[in-house]
């Protein structure tokens, strides 16, 4: 099955040694790398009735290659292992094959996998562990934002929390169980926002240019913008007022929604941010508040997975 | 639950930023890193009667840091998921880092945790991907065996297979389940045997040893001596010859057994292998040829799981 798999993955321009012995070799050119891991699971993380073996892989390497941008850093390296159901059949692995694949080429060309792992399981999971290079720069924490700096964000506001709530809303049966051909129904008219849910296309290439443009600080906006935008201010100390006017006709999804995979950066007083970051407040000195337009902003009983049942479907 | 599993993690002396951001950064003083990754899930790969929680961490780092160790690099890092039912003590997890760390302190000190996920799923799985340093030396690969070199193991040679077969005859149920008290039972009169299977102790620092000594070959026997030294065999284009006296009273599951995890290296004509490796053959010209004192190795047909129902326990 392995066989049927590795020949559609490119090992990427950062492979000193791809897959195949027991472990690869990589290249860290500044003798540093970046690395974050992420799992995604049957049934929490996703439904195989609405999403397309491609767009699991392809979801798997963006949510994947965002946390190493949101460092700073230049994607250059996957490895993934996949359990699965040992019917599972080999067009579904390969799906997820070509999906990992074409996400990195659309969103880090150059990077590639260099190895993984696949088992048995009674549920097919995804975790795939990601590499980044810094290229001589210090890594951009989620500590470093200051009073007066300003805040920008790349990426979707909402629109991934705006596909989930049409899949659940449109593409279950009677029984409220995931259904394909009524999610394939819901994707051909509203192709733009179940897309954004199903294979986001975060801004992977904002990372690098954030970090050149002097970001004090950044992160991946995967829990929302509000809750992700909480913990850069708490790890700064500081506190975060975004503006109304910047966060579109629905302020509140676009604060709440979870996984945009949008990045959220802080950079000093008077940048203009690099494009597509666009300004959407400022840095304060109220330690852990955040506000709109000056009202406290309130999240934390905000979970769109209440009443969801992970363990079915 | 992070919060309870983090503290009992160190990062290890190589990790520039560990946990807490979006992606950690691990030092790599010759511009290169090793990487390898693992999945272990339950049924397939382990049972919750018969394996601790201590247990599944310990195997979970010894196996990948085996993997890195027969590339001839010295491991300095982990990223670890694990997948767990909502319903599992957090005392579980707690007990599977703690094996973690106890391994990383045994099998590769100043290695460590630099990162991981923690995700819902109906069946536990824990997927480590493990880093390592090659200090400036050639990965030492599969292929590089000739003809005259002298064949090596480090490693126990059959017992994890022992360990099995002793609980599969001795701590099942009436019923044939994995049973928790009779597996108790089991360890304490074969502790070295029943260990080798659930928490083995593979000979990591052996790798570098042998790279150092000029290994031409070497990987990580984890699918027992003779398949994986056909692997060898093939990528190298040699065949290997046994000596039955180097392979103890009982030859036939010192190389058939499976999950021994020691390393199988080549080094050339004339050396003598460092400890604890020890010669137990010679390599020869033909090519993809097993024999044990002349007489062929057959593998072929060799499952240890054959009739195992993966999906139960």
């Amino acid at each position: 099955m392995l066989a049927r798999i590795l020949p559609r993955l490119d090992p990427g321009d950062s492979a000193l040694l791809g897959a195949g012995d027991d472990a690869a070799v990589v290249a860290a050119p500044d003798g540093r790398y970046v690395v974050t891991t992420d799992l995604m699971v049957h049934g929490p993380d996703f439904r195989l009735a609405w999403s397309r073996p491609h767009d699991l892989g392809w979801k798997a390497a963006a949510t994947n290659l965002t946390d190493v941008a949101a460092m700073g850093a230049r994607p250059t390296a996957l490895v993934v292992s996949i359990a699965a159901p040992p019917t599972t059949r080999v067009d579904l692995l390969e799906g997820i094959a070509d999906g990992l694949r074409d996400a990195l080429v659309a969103l880090a060309p150059g990077a590639g996998v260099v190895g993984g792992d696949l088992s048995a399981s009674s549920v097919l999971m995804i975790a795939v562990t990601a590499f980044g290079d810094l290229e001589g720069r210090a890594p951009v924490l989620r500590s470093g934002a200051r009073p007066g700096d300003v805040l920008a964000h790349a990426g979707a506001r909402g629109d991934a929390a705006r596909g989930l709530a049409l899949l659940f809303a449109q593409a279950r049966d009677g029984s409220g169980e995931p259904d394909a051909a009524l999610a394939d129904d819901v994707r051909a008219r509203h192709p733009h926002l179940v897309g954004a849910q199903l294979a986001p296309e975060p801004p992977v290439a904002a990372g690098v240019l954030a970090a050149t443009a002097g970001a004090t600080a950044m992160l991946d906006v995967s829990d929302g913008l509000a809750r992700d935008a909480r913990r850069l201010a708490e790890a700064s100390g500081v506190g975060l007022a975004f503006r109304r006017d910047a966060l579109g006709d629905d302020p509140m999804t676009a604060l709440a929604g979870a996984e945009d995979h949008g990045l959220l950066a802080a950079f000093p007083p008077g940048t203009v941010p690099p494009r597509p970051f666009e300004v959407i407040g400022v840095v304060d000195g109220h330690a852990g508040r955040l506000t709109l337009d000056g009202e406290p902003v309130d999240t934390s009983g905000w979970d769109p997975y209440t009443g969801w049942d992970g363990g079915a479907g």
